[in-house]
């Protein structure tokens, strides 16, 4: 019996942060764990970046309203589910998820949570845990399960390598040449087609 | 952060083998694990049974494809999963949940597989592991989250004691009395009201 770990952004929705940085002109918030792949040093800049602009939740909020699913994902999401439990790994955080996940008809997300003062600044993020991702594959083997995983980025790279099989989704240059034993899925119909490969 | 796991028969959908007993009209088949609470020896009859009156999965398949989740439900596992992440844990098996699963909307759910020969025929089943519910109970533990159980039975009842808190649904009286600490829901609406209560 098989579980699927997906990434969320950049598999299934736009990276959030870089469609925060074109709405608010902020050029620095594009960074993401393509850039620097320390994730906790990541969100501490783009937290004091957000105070250094007066952003607030809402802010953030209001952009992430405008985003829709990337072309193809909620099909291949649909399709996905109908073959095999699916859980949603991602380093996001539950307050930006959830309009997401409405539009995707509330799959099931494993992600963070933002700490929010009562100005609605956001003040802070908790973790569940340390490399998050790769401990849940190891809770879905403690479970039984045996476990593909897919992502695009550095931070997908510990759970596809803990997971019994996996692939990268339109992943950049470097991973894919620092990765040569990984397939590669550049639309989520190869995508869809390597998952139904290694679960069956 | 909360994962909340829910039982399957007799929390969202009727009890598959009671309705395979009413329409085949063999009155043995409606022992679940309210009356053997060993599920191995419980299933174990149940194929045998099959055996005696040669019927095939197709048979039960068609059963459950009149089948329709309980009253309230769709609308209960709607709202639960727009306020947190929901799996359903099941001693179903994979080809019998499907058509309910996507009555129901493609919640994910760990349950369990039959072993089918050549001609159709239930010859086994597979476990994906011994207390299948309480060792998931632990793995979303290890992951970090806090977890809220509810199911209606005997066999959700160490998957209940392992989480960090739990309600019992329309639970029989004797369990009930056995585990007088545990709060009870008699609807989905009050389950949701004792569910939002621990998650908050």
């Amino acid at each position: 019996m098989y579980v699927v770990c997906l990434d969320l952004e950049g598999v299934l929705v736009p990276e959030i942060w870089i469609n925060v940085a074109k709405k608010t002109g902020i050029d620095e918030l594009k960074l993401t764990t393509r850039d620097i792949s320390d994730y906790n040093a990541l969100m501490k800049r783009r937290i004091a970046i957000l105070d250094e602009n007066n952003l607030k939740l809402k802010d953030i909020q209001d952009v992430i309203a405008t985003m829709d699913p990337l072309d193809g994902a909620e099909e291949f999401l649909e399709k996905l589910r109908e073959l095999t439990q699916v859980i949603i790994l991602s380093d996001t955080f539950t307050q930006f998820a959830k309009p997401l996940m409405k539009k995707l008809r509330w799959p099931v997300i494993f992600c963070n949570e933002l700490v929010i003062d009562s100005s609605d600044r956001i003040s802070d993020f908790a973790l569940r845990q340390q490399d998050g991702k790769k401990h849940a594959v190891r809770g879905f083997h403690s479970m039984g399960f045996k476990v593909v995983a897919s992502g695009d980025s550095y931070n997908d790279l510990s759970m596809i390598r803990e997971a019994d099989s996996g692939a990268l989704f339109c992943p950049p240059e470097k991973i894919v040449k620092d990765n040569p034993d990984l397939p590669v899925a550049m639309t989520h119909k190869e995508l869809l087609e390597i998952i139904k490969s290694l679960v069956e």
